[in-house]
């Protein structure tokens, strides 16, 4: 942990906090705090700041908290990700919050398994600890926006615009030669980018043309054909490269 | 599997090869070959080609290899790391050969554990299918050479010169603003990069002068502090894409 998240309920009137559980023994047991050190919190969705070590004993933590005046913005990036599966899915939710997205908006897609569907990294308690565990290890409080659409088709027509409205809209493609800073061109400082990353497999042509069709540009990152856990990692990275390269200039 | 990789022991004076195993249970269990269907194969460490089904069973898959002329060149990035521990390097290995890495060069660090050298994941029978399964998703045939390296400051000061004599040489720090694609500039179709990544936790400040004082520049990725599979894959996919970029141009 590289910030410790609280959440704004645990936050006394007097602005102190009693950290127990895994945040504490992290501080005792790893970071060995003792009375007066400081460490970097954060607020779930809130500011950052600093907590005040008040008293520490081999279970509890007492810190005062000072919070920055602003929040950090929202990740710029929101993705669009047919489900993959389970196993797959929950070694991603750690990663994608650390690299940072805006919001997780998982689709289905012919090559992704209907039973994908069931599985328990897709309830909020199975995937809300994992998003907070990147966040505390990237240092961000902005938890990503998660929603899970079982019909394409209904997503990309119908729903899609209320979630990304203004957003640049890339699409994967093994076969395309678009560099994704190519794609985006010169940017502004606000503006928002929806990656769509298809299945192990690929999206077929319905999919694929239905994407095009809603403003989704194809791009690529070579001729390597890779997971779907290291093609989010890679192409995440290399949109936020492209808007920070974008934001330099 | 993208790509069925084949050992050059294997293909008979004919030109026939016979896969049994996971090899042979994928071509009829996933892909459901049939007699006279043609699937990527390759040597491996050798050229790429075509194999043509002559035969397929419920075990057992012939088939007619024809081999490219040239052998795919080896990627143009290596990989210098702080050995990460066991349970991460095992999931790393598919990860790196799937990115493209030539040489994997693991050393010691202060903040890496001395057993994590003793596992089985750094044996030749532990990581070379991990390399492999990595370039039969990647569809590629280079297995990355390994090294690995117990004395930090020998490995630097002695031995890294003749594993890596001419390549431009990154180390990655989160507190550097120096894009990838910066420090590397205009690089001319054969340039290598050899990339250091520490363990989690950092290089102390002797292992980071004592980089810097062997020609190694820093670079930066922006504020998020990554764990280091999420690091390896992200500053892999900067340096290839700044390559790729230089030769576009």
């Amino acid at each position: 942990m590289n910030l410790i998240l609280i959440d704004a309920a645990e936050v006394r009137a007097d602005g102190t906090v009693l950290l127990s559980g895994p945040r504490g023994a992290h501080l005792i047991q790893v970071l060995h705090v003792i009375d007066g050190q400081t460490v970097r919190i954060g607020i779930v969705d809130g500011a950052m700041g600093t907590g005040t070590v008040l008293h520490a004993d081999e279970r509890d933590v007492q810190l005062h908290c000072e919070f920055d005046a602003t929040i950090p913005p929202r990740p710029r990036v929101d993705l669009l990700l047919a489900l993959p599966r389970p196993k797959v899915m929950r070694r991603l939710w750690a990663q994608l919050s650390a690299l940072g997205v805006g919001q997780v908006i998982l689709t289905n897609a012919e090559k992704v398994e209907r039973d994908y569907f069931d599985s328990h990294v897709l309830e909020p308690k199975g995937y809300l600890p994992l998003l907070l565990e990147g966040l505390q290890q990237a240092r961000d409080t902005r938890v990503p926006a998660v929603s899970i659409h079982k019909r394409f088709k209904v997503l990309i027509e119908d729903e899609l615009d209320a979630l990304s409205s203004d957003a640049k809209r890339l699409v994967a493609h093994p076969q395309s030669d678009t560099r994704i800073e190519r794609a985006l061109g010169r940017t502004d400082a606000s503006a928002r980018v929806l990656l769509a990353v298809g299945p192990e497999g690929g999206w077929n042509d319905f999919e694929l043309a239905l994407l095009e069709a809603h403003g989704f540009q194809r791009v690529g990152m070579g001729p390597r054909i890779l997971t779907t856990t290291t093609a989010c990692v890679a192409l995440l990275t290399l949109v936020h490269d492209a808007l920070a390269k974008s934001d330099g200039e």
